[in-house]
């Protein structure tokens, strides 16, 4: 369910397309009159709107708000306006450039179901003329690849039974390879059972070893704080077991400390505003007492600000 | 283009179905009348015969073949009754019961198109319940495990798009790895060439090693002809470059020696008899001046010969 709400009646997308045609041709851009149309349409809606503004004035739409707008209000446009699996190819891309921003590629790989996974990695190819798999590869190196690339890969098995044997020994095998420090044990069997265990039995492998050795298996992994690639683990693992728990992760730690994570923000907000932003509000005000809108609010500003509270439906 | 013949006109599956009872019930079984049914039938009419044999007798006529036939007709008609993408399924999870039998798991990983492999994936999930890919890591280890889940992983690019900056670079890589030693060096970065670039693109590197440095890739990886992970990685790198030269060397391989492999003459007959088998015997005579009817007459004995000779189309 979409947390933002649309006008009854929806003007025809050439209306729409009018409308933000104006909005570019005035005096300055008018960004409200972007926002009015553009955060309060679902991703059909936009891409009629697409469609209609390139057949009217015979100009790529996307192109025109980029060179309109800027900063993080633009950034926040330029992924909303796309349908879901194309922006997520497209994420995955932005993710491999300059630095590589590994925790989108595994947010990608994880939270979706593995026939999601698929249709992302059709379209990026469709894209970019590469397969998402080559491109991290070429990206990362040494044990973040051999992750990223595993988790990209895999086609896990989608169904719901489990083998209790299997995840009483497997969550002893990374119970053997935590003992060896975190820092330096062998990982190729946490990459192992994390990129091709179905995530039913991941399940039931993560909750046997928290009743066997009395922590969560992110908690053993976070034994070193600074070691980055326990923290990719850490990330590979709540995507999977309780994405909604780390979603609001992502967001509790993008509006507090001292550096709002525009990013991060803007990920969160635009991938779910059409699909479970609603839970994830309520599961944000559960964990933090402050509503999801009081938090963006007051941590960012101007046209991004009213263009993020637009989407979250305050 | 099937090399087997249809007769015409061809009988209703209930016929078909009666044939194949008559010949289970009578003293002893008629393996000529099962051969003349099943090795002149196409993968849709074998489908339509399996529902009326279980319609009309509320029996599996595979278990039933099963229980009738023996030695490697038996295991050869196994083979055959099933759908392509089905036995291609079936056949993964054959290799990798008991010892691993990696050159069919990069057969299928490596020959089929990503799409083909997809289907394949499908197919074993819903047959075993499992993933291809946590089937093929829990049966291998070290870097065979690494390549063959690489492999199997994979959604590489289809498209026909070569980088040649890529391809001088990667050929680099590549002879810098070799010239390590084949033993010795580390696989990683062949690993992933291999496993997530376009087939069109590896063959581009190929060509540029060849070019470059005056001998075939798979040459320069058989310096050390009894490593037996140098064997994988030439297997991997003919299934993807020249598929149909591989397939004459595995038959060659079959039928010469002392020993049949009659596991690997089954699996060529079987698995291509439906569609390109015609230009793979071709290739076979050109190669050895032999015809496959001869070579496979001569080697093997039986019903197993009948049939194999059958689908020959002798």
């Amino acid at each position: 369910m979409a947390t933002f709400t649309l006008p009854d009646p929806v003007p025809s997308p050439y209306e729409d397309a009018e409308h933000i045609w104006k909005a570019c041709h005035g005096w300055g851009t008018d960004e409200k009159a972007i926002i009015d149309v553009l955060a309060h349409r679902n991703a059909a809606q936009r891409n009629q709107i697409r469609l209609a503004f390139e057949e009217q004035h015979n100009e790529n739409l996307i192109k025109r708000l980029e060179s309109e707008l800027t900063g993080d209000f633009e950034r926040a446009v330029y992924r909303w306006i796309f349908e879901p699996i194309e922006r997520e190819a497209m994420m995955a891309k932005i993710a491999l450039k300059k630095k590589l921003d590994y925790q989108v590629i595994i947010e990608i790989a994880c939270v979706n179901s593995p026939k999601e996974l698929l249709a992302v990695k059709d379209a990026y190819q469709a894209r970019y003329k590469h397969c998402l798999e080559e491109d991290v590869a070429a990206h990362a190196a040494g044990d973040f690849r051999q992750l990223l690339v595993a988790l990209v890969s895999t086609y896990r098995y989608d169904g719901e039974e489990i083998d209790m044997g299997l995840a009483h020994s497997e969550a002893k095998t990374i119970q053997g390879a935590i003992e060896e420090g975190v820092g330096s044990f062998d990982h190729s069997e946490i990459i192992r059972i994390l990129s091709t265990r179905s995530k039913a039995q991941l399940r039931a492998t993560f909750n046997h070893y928290k009743d066997e050795y009395g922590v969560s298996i992110t908690k053993a992994f976070a034994a070193d704080p600074t070691n980055e690639f326990a923290h990719a683990l850490r990330t590979a693992i709540r995507c999977i077991v309780s994405p909604y728990k780390y979603f609001v992760k992502v967001l509790r730690g993008a509006v507090s400390g001292k550096n709002t994570d525009e990013d991060a923000l803007t990920r969160i907000v635009v991938m779910h505003a059409e699909k479970d932003l609603k839970l994830i509000k309520e599961k944000f005000y559960e964990r933090t007492n402050v509503t999801l809108e009081d938090a963006v609010g007051n941590e960012t500003s101007g046209d991004y600000r009213a263009f993020l509270l637009a989407l979250i439906g305050n």
